[in-house]
């Protein structure tokens, strides 16, 4: 039996099921992909899972950290926090705080203000903090999903202030510029584009370091690395990738400012979003208007991205699977959620394997951007359990316990 | 000052504050504005708070619960179960069972099957479960918000099957049928628009009526009165509401079928949305690209609705007050959330009051849909608390703790 069906049968629907070896996998493909030219960051709010961080973490040379409360996770799975980046376009002054308070590796300053009052709190509290600069290019290629760049953006500092900003920055006491950080754009499955994007980074970096004058230590290639969520998309192929990036990081590494520049790759999707998936119990059947309704236990509170509710304009369906029923004869239906809300719908007009009420069906590709990014309070439905695979072996590793009901149900 | 200031320097941004008078003077309204015309039922979805589902329960009907955890909040507040209705397209086997165990008063049958399954329930429990049968209209006038008519639906029986549909769930011996009920559309600001809505539900209760041949005793009116979330947006007139609607009541009620019927109102939004606001902190002022970006302690982890995130097409800015510098000369600016994501945009090119690191922001119409229907675990910031104001009194009213940071901060 597919183990995905035993753990939904085990653990109840909706329930996000995690397949550790699969992550581990990937982190493997990924540490071997460019030889020794990156280093692994994850951002930890793809799924900040302590049991997903724990498998995770011994693969990286940081955790990527967007809160305070990310940063306590990071520790709580096990990383130095040396050994931890903390980024994000409104850190508060008690998160910058706390963070350095307990030894934060790398700060990523998002402007100059940020940069003022972290040297300020070092100093009161007799550090000097390592800082990276994250800048905002003008330009991201073509073929990425959300991008940040050529617009006026929340994150970093702007490409064309850099002359005049980063000097500034640079001069701050309580600070040591050890490098910069980039991330454009999300979300993208063309090796060109991304391999484009990298040396738009490189050049960036270039000038980054021509007018700070410091040699990098650090510098981070936000990566974008994306997936097929929709029909017919075709996967990134990694394999196409090193011939493509590997001259623009040697090229780099061959200059003598950037000779001791450790790279780092950041992400969070394409390294855990496969290893995931969103597995929901189909509840009841109607027709209606023509249209073959089922609805489901898990809606847009428990998978906000697969509802197209997440930065999607045009609403389209994610890939499903019937994992009780993968042979049975195909139909088109309508995949409702459990919410009292018309806009509660995963997919219209899905041909589908026959979906019967007691039907479990896995959403792939939901490791990333699932439980957490979703609104699981709405309407009080039970918090889906977090399940993750080990060697053929299936945990618990939820966290919360939202709306459980309580005391025994009756018997019938 | 204001007392939104004074309750965010208390309890510290993000804060969704809630003032129990202005929520009681809406339920006054409501109650007196039909005369005996209309019972209230409040969906608890909107906003279910326990302390707000207190202020709420004493004007009340019934609590409409979308959830098996709703109905335990209903009753949490004080609601005897016989008062509580129970409604939602997936509700699973041992939601109803619960639901039934408990007493509850009314349960909404979605479909043919799900009533054949609440009877067989109902006799095992030895009941007959009142039932009321959801009714999906065929037409809703222009002016509604999200509609539910005239397409496939998971909700309800659609209006051109209840000949085929009604007497065979009128039969089932575990269930007593006492009337229908219809929601249509959502927030709808035209009283006309309102009226004619009614006018399609009294007909179409005619028709389900003269089908079973029961006497009802309850109808459910969904009523999608709405709210003015837009800029320059009139608010619903609710005072021309009873010469449009109660000819259409009074009709009704003097057929010998529906002498007996209670009408209810059901709603939400429009009697708790006014009576809360989302407090948000300004943690950085910076330029980019020629635009004054904000970047705020509150994003769309915190009110997804406001950041145009919920069900909107369009991204279109909210009504946002500069509560902490009400005159100051007005400017136009960008304002983002704290998430690490380009789409956590709260409004672009707004023009309010010079906005200052460190002023609050009020978005007003924030007491419906708002902490509860958005994904506040998106990366772990500190879970917004929630306070009431009653009497001149402010009191935490929070549920959750979630993400709170740990231990003391450095005194820097």
């Amino acid at each position: 039996m597919d183990w995905r069906v035993s753990a939904a049968r085990t653990y109840g629907t909706p329930l996000y099921a995690y397949d550790a070896d699969l992550l581990t996998d990937r982190l493997r493909i990924l540490s071997g992909l460019f030889g020794d030219r990156f280093g692994i960051s994850y951002a930890i709010k793809a799924n900040p899972n302590l049991a997903v961080l724990r498998v995770i973490r011994p693969w990286l040379d940081t955790f990527d950290a967007s809160s305070h409360a990310e940063v306590e996770r990071a520790v709580a799975a096990g990383m130095d926090p040396a050994h931890v980046t903390f980024s994000g376009p409104a850190k508060r002054h008690e998160e910058i705080a706390r963070a350095m308070a307990m030894g934060l590796g790398e700060l990523v300053l998002e402007h100059a203000d940020e940069a003022r009052q972290a040297s300020a709190i070092a100093q009161r509290l007799g550090r000097v903090q390592d800082v990276l600069v994250r800048i905002n290019p003008m330009r991201v290629p073509r073929g990425f999903g959300a991008s940040m760049a050529a617009t006026p953006s929340q994150f970093g500092i702007d490409e064309e202030d850099i002359a005049a900003e980063l000097p500034g920055i640079a001069a701050l006491p309580g600070l040591r510029l050890i490098g910069f950080h980039i991330y454009s754009g999300t979300n993208c499955r063309d090796p060109n584009a991304i391999a484009e994007n990298f040396a738009i980074f490189a050049d960036i970096f270039r000038r980054a370091q021509a007018i700070t004058g410091i040699r990098p230590t650090r510098l981070v290639f936000g990566s974008g690395f994306g997936l097929n969520y929709l029909p017919g998309e075709a996967p990134l192929d990694h394999e196409a990738l090193p011939a493509l990036v590997n001259p623009v990081i040697d090229a780099l590494r061959a200059e003598p400012a950037f000779r001791d520049a450790r790279c780092n790759l950041e992400l969070g999707r394409w390294l855990v979003g496969p290893a995931g998936w969103l597995l929901t119990g189909v509840v009841s059947a109607k027709q209606s208007r023509g249209a073959a309704v089922r609805t489901c236990d898990a809606g847009f509170n428990n998978h906000l991205a697969a509802a197209s509710m997440m930065g999607t304009v045009i609403p389209r369906n994610w890939v499903f699977e019937n994992v009780t029923n993968p042979d049975g004869p195909v139909g088109r239906y309508t995949l409702t959620g459990p919410l009292c809300t018309s806009i509660d719908r995963l997919a219209h007009g899905i041909d589908l394997p026959e979906v019967r009420p007691g039907d479990i069906l896995a959403i792939p590709n939901s490791g990333a951007y699932g439980l957490t990014a979703s609104p699981t309070r709405f309407i009080s439905h039970p918090e889906p359990r977090e399940v993750l695979r080990q060697g053929g072996q299936l945990a618990d590793v939820s966290e919360s316990a939202l709306n459980r009901w309580q005391g025994e149900a009756p018997d019938v």
